[in-house]
């Protein structure tokens, strides 16, 4: 039995779109969803209260860094993530791969797993397909991911091929290694921007046979037009009756897009992260709160948002915030960063709902266009 | 007719420490009080709503740094301090005396005023009473301050006494200027640490005539005997009919003391800045967030402690949060730490009314010194 199921609820009749529900330990989710990241058991400035009056329905913590600081099983010791961070709803953990590959020279990968050095201290660990399991399983969230290899961008043929083999052999071990009834384990496709590896790639994991499909890979660097042909390409390579993950991923439009193909499930810092630099969303596009044509400007960061920040704070105050480096405006444009990335991700529901996705996306891209 | 009223509803049988109701263009306030300072228009790291929810009644900004940033004219055109900052309770401004003062070499005193360089950028600017005044009208908070000056500690007895009468000339202009019939003015007695130039220094600001009267150049330096000596000293120097404030203290036990003698206002950046530092206040003592006994540490930061931190977050999460450097943890820090002086305040209050304040003090240092 699984520890989760997902129901497919509707698909758009102009599109891959699709409406789903998805049941965990922890509750049931709606998709598609954009899971906030807390990569250190904290979505950044945000507390587990603001985060579910903004939408949050699932987020996502970092094994990576939960392994090195405070430590996994420290936090097992506590009771779990859950309870050590105080959100008792759906949560994801990573596996730790792509954190480990992004170190660089810190890092050296073989067969068995990953030798690296930690960011923080230089000290030396090894994380294999088990030993991320075993983090993942000791942490406790809903929803647990394999060990995968991310090659780099760009990245020879060959060398793809090889890391999306190598990906598979992790995938079988860490099926094997995962125990916790109560934890769901995705299986992530990898292939790089080649379509013909990531059907090779989706054929081996949906094989082995996991509780839901991730692609990794994506948003590694490569162009905007190059990531979106990826989504449509693998748009039908992942089982329709399983969730459907693209990892990292994204920028407003990224997310309109991946939905537009059939995916269901996404994560990001990017709210977050651009708002602690002043960077905000909105239905226009994206301004900088920083810039001098707000010093005196009363009205609210997006006329059509309806959140706390924009019911309460004018484009100035926010601006002094900013430049006089309060703990207050990260806090107030990370508040309204995520919700307007969990607003989109509800009107794109309540789209499909209507089975008017495509006409959607029509009027997402022109309200963008025209400021 | 003054911007405000002082109602004294009740005195202590066993000592000075009254009850007192304060009313403001903003609202009422309960004294005793203690004003978390909110120094470039937020209370850092937390909410208006928040400010709130730990019992806050009034709080207070300061001037030096919003002259300097954004601009008292900039928040005027805005609609004033209250509107620009989304709080629309009780607000007192400082006079920008003591941050001037606090430069050192960077500033110059004559009988007309004070020259001085931005510690933002170096650029030159004179604030004196009447420039004060103007800068606190342009705020509109509900009480303003009189421009003073505040002598360093220790210093000469000839230069407190020279001091003090340059404040009651400062004084008498600030009067003279201040026209805002909204916003209530308050008076400075200076003279510090010598109890007959503080009594001279009472009459001279007392035979003015203000709406308020503040202790200025306490907690400057000098010994804990030696600030609650002088608490003692200058408990009956000031009208029992109006409200009397003792700026920048304190720490809890100077907060009991001060009360205890009779005063009924303070204001101080301790609960705050001590948070960010990881340094908690608690029933039985501070403790610092960071020591390692606390790694796996359940329990709360306070088992007495009813407030949203104490009822959510462990001591070892609380840790996790501080040594990861994340804003969360200056949030929770400070949100205890001001829930901890509100509620000693209204525990005070409460003591007074049951006309208990001598036992409360008794009881307030036996439980600290039992840790």
């Amino acid at each position: 039995m699984s520890a989760i199921s997902f129901e497919l609820i509707k698909k758009d009749p102009g599109c891959a779109a699709r409406l789903g529900s998805l049941t965990t330990t922890h509750g049931r989710i709606k998709t598609p969803i954009f899971m906030p990241v807390g990569t250190q058991a904290t979505v950044k400035a945000m507390t587990p209260e603001e985060l579910v009056e903004v939408g949050s329905q699932i987020i996502l913590a970092n094994t990576y860094h939960l392994y090195l600081r405070p430590g996994h099983e420290l936090v097992a010791r506590l009771g779990g993530l859950h309870r050590f961070m105080h959100w008792d709803r759906p949560m994801l953990t990573d596996s730790g791969g792509f954190q480990v590959f992004s170190l660089g020279e810190l890092r050296k990968i073989s067969e068995e797993g990953v030798k690296f050095r930690s960011h923080i201290d230089g000290s030396k660990h090894f994380i294999s397909p088990e030993v991320s399991i075993a983090i993942q399983e000791a942490l406790g969230a809903d929803i647990a991911m394999c060990f995968d290899e991310c090659p780099p961008y760009p990245a020879e043929r060959s060398y793809v091929q090889k890391s999306l083999e190598l990906t598979t052999r992790w995938a079988r071990r860490c099926k094997e290694a995962h125990s916790r009834p109560d934890q769901a384990l995705f299986g992530i496709v990898q292939g790089g921007m080649h379509p013909d590896l990531r059907r090779e790639s989706a054929r081996q994991i949906t094989d082995i046979g996991f509780d839901g499909y991730a692609l990794g890979g994506l948003s590694v660097g490569e162009e905007k037009e190059v990531m979106h042909a990826m989504m449509q390409e693998c748009s039908d390579i992942l089982p329709e009756n399983s969730p459907r993950y693209i990892m990292g991923i994204g920028a407003p439009e990224d997310l309109v897009e991946a939905v537009y193909n059939g995916f269901d499930m996404f994560d990001c810092v990017m709210p977050t992260r651009n708002a602690r630099n002043g960077a905000l969303f909105t239905s226009f596009g994206r301004i900088n709160i920083k810039a001098a044509i707000y010093a005196e400007d009363q009205g609210p960061i997006d006329s059509a948002c309806d959140c706390y920040v924009c019911r309460n704070y004018s484009r100035a105050y926010l601006r002094h915030l900013y430049r006089s480096q309060e703990i207050l405006a990260s806090r107030l444009n990370s508040w309204h960063n995520l919700h307007f990335f969990l607003n989109l991700m509800k009107q794109m529901r309540e789209a499909i709902g209507r089975g008017e996705f495509v006409k959607f996306r029509q009027e997402f891209y022109a309200a963008r266009t025209s400021c």
